[in-house]
């Protein structure tokens, strides 16, 4: 039996396809990261003898079990009480439970705060794992010598509260955690996965750190991670490795982590004192809805036209009729007027501008679905970007790519500038 | 044992946290449907030992073993040849499938059609489960009496085609199927779960069709199961339970599986013959966005204004200064003349406008973050409605709010129009 974790995840729904098991995949990232090997992950519904097979086998083969799901008031719920009668142990009702439960259905009813009473049962010599965001706690147990058990509830947001208040800090106390992983991701946009990955190609036969790439929307991401035994070595390894990847991939790696293409060309735009507005035909706000998800993006972001006909683009953006006659819509000539349109008359530095055809219908052997116009305009600058994107993949997807192509002309224009300057 | 199925889903990738489980989801579903029952999944690595362990397991459970993962090019794809060693059987290159590889890979170098070679071994008796969407084939095995092996890739867009296209006919075929499972989803929008449970609750009793409720992203849904032994026999069980039911709720219910809060607005519009026009402040063009996903609206839907700055509250929406001085940006009297304004700049039959406060920045003790006004301008309207949503699930999920409660107001009033036609 090897020093390792195995995931246990209790609930018919699960079994039924109701709901995504992200409980599954968030404990394996964290375990990834604590460096605590894990091999086996299962689930099982709610069922007495089944889980109790499960459990029979998990002890075996590993040291810490940890348990997600039917912790809860109802009938369903026997996570608790079959572990319990599994090791033979009964089981308690924990005053503080009881006391903290009261507290939290002090508003409701009565007969609620006796199902719940359920939920203060815990094994004789089990410690409590508080809940901080729910009412149902779970508990840390070695129910024998070198066997841990952590049980949580199946509601993601309390599992994750849990998990990082009180079992990592249990976990590294009792010397569980011996090295630390940290994973930093390079995103780029506007190059395709087989591309970057041949750049970049020797980077991945590292063992510490180590690079993978993967793809996700329309992005390609590389994941370098490092173990070490404290997060600052762990930094230590893969800040040279960035550095060189980024490098390589020059303005195609817009940025890491949690920066978004609408989070960098935000950061871009205010440290240049400048502002933005859109003007959006395919998108139909789409890009507004990106920018404005970043806190803060009032600062550099005035707003725009949603010119999904074309009496607004003609209207509110100065488009020309005959314009729009001679070259259509989706032409390379109506986004520029549609970026200058909307530059000059919500007054701002940059006008972004899209216009395409996203389908599914509305494609001509002419102009296809897929095929879409982003303006650019600026101080000295007006432009027009064609973008022919793949139609298979449908209405969505088009328009999202359409989105992030948009930022992300605006980020490298925005990236050069500053070089130049 | 008994007669049902068990999914076993390999990847090291799975233990790291790396992606999210959706095959298994997608498999819990489908076996639900087709009244197959199923009582585990596991996850384990890219480990010939740990997979020989979970297969000697499953066999003496489980008749039918689905597995995902492990079919690639690469020297980690070991699922085919641990089942082959496990089972003792021969592998066997198949024509069949070198022949479709090389015109899948006629396009490429050697060295991959080389190591693709491996994919075309499958156990002596085993047979092909083609894959239409990629190169890797599954197969359908039984490599010993009463029990069948199926393999899938463990891309899900693979999976799934091979899936529906093969194995469910199989499946079928094999006499696995004797009863389907028809869902129907009602979708709510404006009454909290609690309050259309406890309307609702005598329906929770029932047995075929079972009707359960659950919660997603602020809606409210109620998902009604009917078990029989034809797709029509279980409909003609669901059509009366819903139909009560939409007594019961209401306008709060706004449509049924696919329906979104968007495309039912939609076909209000279009059914009366009148067009629609945004102002948008804290949704940024969240509205339009949602509007614009479905295909057509351009018959209703003119475009907006992305009034993110109070400027463009006031050049293009024609918002009084004065009104902006006394009440504030964020007031029932700036949605409304921003709903008017749209309205008069675009000519459309209804404007819909949505000012609010969607933090976690900008808040006071009087306009809360969480505080947001709709506007909705019609023929014979001009109302203001106001929000006070909590603030703790942040900035997007406030956003997201006020996008589904815009259209749900501009919703209940096509609809009221209608029935009082």
């Amino acid at each position: 039996m090897t020093q390792s974790a195995e995931v246990i995840c209790v609930g018919t729904e699960l079994l039924l396809g109701e709901i995504l098991n992200s409980n599954a995949q968030f404990l394996a990232q964290q375990l990834a990261q604590l460096g605590i090997p894990h091999y086996y992950q299962t689930v099982v519904g709610d069922n007495v003898q089944r889980l109790q097979k499960v459990l029979s086998l998990a002890c075996e083969r590993s040291r810490l079990l940890i348990f997600t799901g039917g912790l809860g008031p109802t009938p369903d719920d026997l996570t608790t009480e079959t572990l319990a009668s599994f090791f033979d142990v009964p089981l308690q009702e924990r005053p503080e439970i009881l006391a903290s439960l009261d507290e939290k259905y002090a508003h409701r009813t009565q007969a609620m705060a006796v199902s719940n009473r359920k939920q203060a049962l815990l094994p004789q010599g089990a410690q409590i794992l508080p809940n901080p965001v729910g009412s149902a706690p779970g508990m840390i147990w070695s129910p024998r010598q070198g066997l841990t058990i952590l049980t949580f509830p199946g509601v993601p947001r309390e599992m994750q509260a849990m998990w990082g208040e009180t079992a990592v800090p249990y976990l590294k106390a009792q010397g569980w955690v011996t090295s630390t992983l940290v994973n930093r991701v390079l995103r780029h946009w506007g190059i395709p996965e087989s591309t970057l990955a041949e750049k970049v190609q020797s980077f991945f036969s590292l063992e510490n750190p180590t690079v993978a790439p993967y793809a996700g929307k329309g992005e390609v991401r590389l994941r370098i991670t490092a173990s070490a035994a404290s997060t600052a070595e762990a930094i230590a390894l893969i800040d040279p490795v960035e550095k060189q990847i980024r490098a390589i991939a020059g303005e195609d790696c817009f940025g890491t982590d949690d920066d978004t293409l609408a989070s960098v060309v935000g950061e871009l735009l205010r440290r240049r004192g400048h502002t933005l507005s859109v003007a959006e035909s395919c998108t139909g706000g789409g890009i507004g809805h990106q920018l404005t998800q970043v806190s803060g993006s009032s600062a550099y972001f005035k707003g725009g036209v949603i010119a999904y006909d074309n009496a607004v683009k003609q209207g509110l953006l100065s488009v020309q009729p005959e314009t729009l006659q001679q070259h259509g819509a989706v032409s390379a000539e109506v986004a520029q007027q549609m970026a200058l349109g909307v530059r000059q008359q919500l007054q701002t530095t940059w006008g972004l501008s899209v216009t395409g055809i996203a389908g599914p219908d509305g494609g001509t052997p002419d102009k296809p679905v897929g095929l879409v116009y982003i303006g650019l305009a600026g101080p000295d600058t007006i432009q027009a970007f064609p973008h022919r994107f793949s139609a298979y993949r449908g209405r969505d997807w088009i328009r999202w790519l359409s989105i992030c192509s948009a930022l992300d002309h605006l980020r490298r224009r925005l990236h050069q500038d500053l070089a130049n300057a």
